[in-house]
């Protein structure tokens, strides 16, 4: 449930006439809409109000966040010498308003930060297809049609992405969540070949900051076994396994974030109890759960729900949070 | 690589100002259409050109199809009560023109004809979101909030989509696909509780008929065990799920249908021919594969790339078609 405040009438209100990446761009701003979901509930930590666009941008990408649409870029990615119109990312000079968002809540919050930043795979899909995608088809075509230039891709946005999430745990985050959120669309033996090199790079680069390392993907469940090899701390996965099954592709030696589908967070509460309640039970006796839902809160989501779920998971798991208060 | 010509030139000119439905409505048109790839390689079946909506608009679902959008339900269902608006399949009387178009497809052809319909819960999607959707919000919000009303749609789809698997077999189609695109967004307890018994029913009622079942769904990795209880004799695997695990799954007394990912055929023919042979290796050894993309055909895929792929296929494995020709 540690999602910025997206789904809240006071962000609507915000958002009213502003893009989103101008609103990521004040520090103010982004760390206003991070803590809008504690004015709610009790949130066990907090993840930052940003968009995965936002290193990409300052790197020449033309991005723009159309509503009800998603990333939209107006001239992508569609011959393999466009990828040298993106520049090299240096944290400091081209995103400062993100790193004082995070020098900002720090201040403020009781409960752990998490920075965060999309994955070079998912970024390359925005970059390429121009915009969401179901298929990713340009993606794959690139991929495949011209394996030396996409691995120049994936790594100038490795760079990027290591630079930036390096850049955030300096500047106070206390843990940091990679979403590659459309990485599911690939089959494995494409993942191991044209992913996991560079996931697996900015994992190692994370390493000697010590601060937890999350790892989100939806739709990933062939691609559990590869993720853990990636080496994240934690392994985001998505309503389609049920945990234990989850555990088993992953290890036990690694922590598991979800599972909850977001969409059942539309029923009636009795419904999402009785979900709720079986993530629950599927990550009984086994250590480093972190329950969330699979993927983003929807919109039209009653906040009343959410304030319900997490009363419901504080009330049966144990407190493991040194900083906050002992469940009732 | 059974599927109609919508990937061709010939069809594109053909649908000009047309609406797919008014195309599917001419038996003579939808003859013509599922004949078209014949025209550019010799594949080992036909599978009917129609559309998974024909029998809801025909059921009085205000349906369109909108070209580069999908299915379109002017009046969705939203209400529970809205269930009420559509009426049981009389499959002569509502689609004769379907029922004649096989009738005259059979006298053309000399390789076996796939009938198809969409399944209840992919009909219900489209009928409940109003068009496609990537989360299925409604659908499921519907099916948690009021689980009975659900379980009438379900009733009253599942009867109409076997009557009308039923007429077709009648009619001459000489095995069947139920395609259930959109169920790989369920986790397992809800696709078991929701989804489930109505599939089940469809294969047993089709049982008596003695023809092929075929089972189609993407992003089905976690949903192929209760997949195969369905009762299909044919269990379709998108390419996320490599052939070799899907098996494990399915149970090797299934036959399995797949699984080539479609975004591939657009890359040039050496990253096609890798991955093509990849999926016949991981399929070596056991009977029952019949060899598909993992989804429709994309646009803009060369024609002479699936060319090329029919004749590897053709090549490297054995030619069970006692009608066709052997293989050089």
């Amino acid at each position: 449930m540690r999602q910025a405040g997206r789904y809240l009438p006071e962000y609507r209100t915000l958002r009213q006439g502003r893009d989103v990446l101008e609103m990521a761009r004040s520090a103010e701003t982004a760390a206003e809409v991070t803590l809008l979901p504690f004015r709610y509930m009790p949130l066990d930590a907090a993840i930052l109000f940003s968009d995965i666009m936002v290193p990409v941008a300052e790197m020449g990408a033309t991005v723009r966040i159309e509503p009800g649409v998603g990333p939209v870029v107006d001239e992508p990615i569609r011959r393999p010498s466009d990828v040298r119109r993106l520049r090299a990312l240096d944290p400091e000079a081209d995103v400062p308003y993100v790193l004082e968002a995070i020098r900002l809540l720090r201040k403020e919050l009781e409960v752990p930060l998490i920075g965060f930043a999309g994955a070079p795979f998912t970024l390359a899909s925005y970059l390429v297809e121009g915009g969401p995608s179901r298929n990713q088809e340009m993606t794959k075509a690139f991929m495949h049609s011209d394996p030396r230039r996409w691995d120049l891709l994936m790594e100038l946005l490795g760079t990027a992405v290591l630079a930036y999430l390096l850049a955030q745990v300096a500047a106070g985050a206390q843990a940091v969540q990679l979403f590659d959120s459309w990485v599911g669309t690939l089959d494995p033996s494409d993942y191991a070949t044209f992913v996991l090199p560079t996931t697996r790079m900015i994992f190692e680069g994370l390493a000697e900051t010590g601060v937890p390392r999350i790892h989100f993907g939806v739709g990933t469940g062939e691609l559990l076994p590869l993720m853990r090899d990636a080496g994240a701390d934690v392994v985001g996965v998505d309503w389609r396994v049920p945990l234990n099954v989850a555990w088993e592709r992953v290890g036990f030696d690694a922590a598991i974030q979800g599972n909850l589908d977001p969409a059942v967070c539309l029923a009636p509460w009795e419904a999402v109890e009785q979900r709720a309640l079986g993530v629950l039970r599927r990550a009984a006796g086994r250590p480093g759960h972190v329950f969330n839902l699979g993927h983003g809160v929807l919109p039209g989501t009653p906040v009343a729900t959410l304030q319900q779920l997490v009363h419901l998971v504080h009330e049966r798991t144990e407190w493991v949070n040194d900083s906050a208060e002992e469940p009732q």
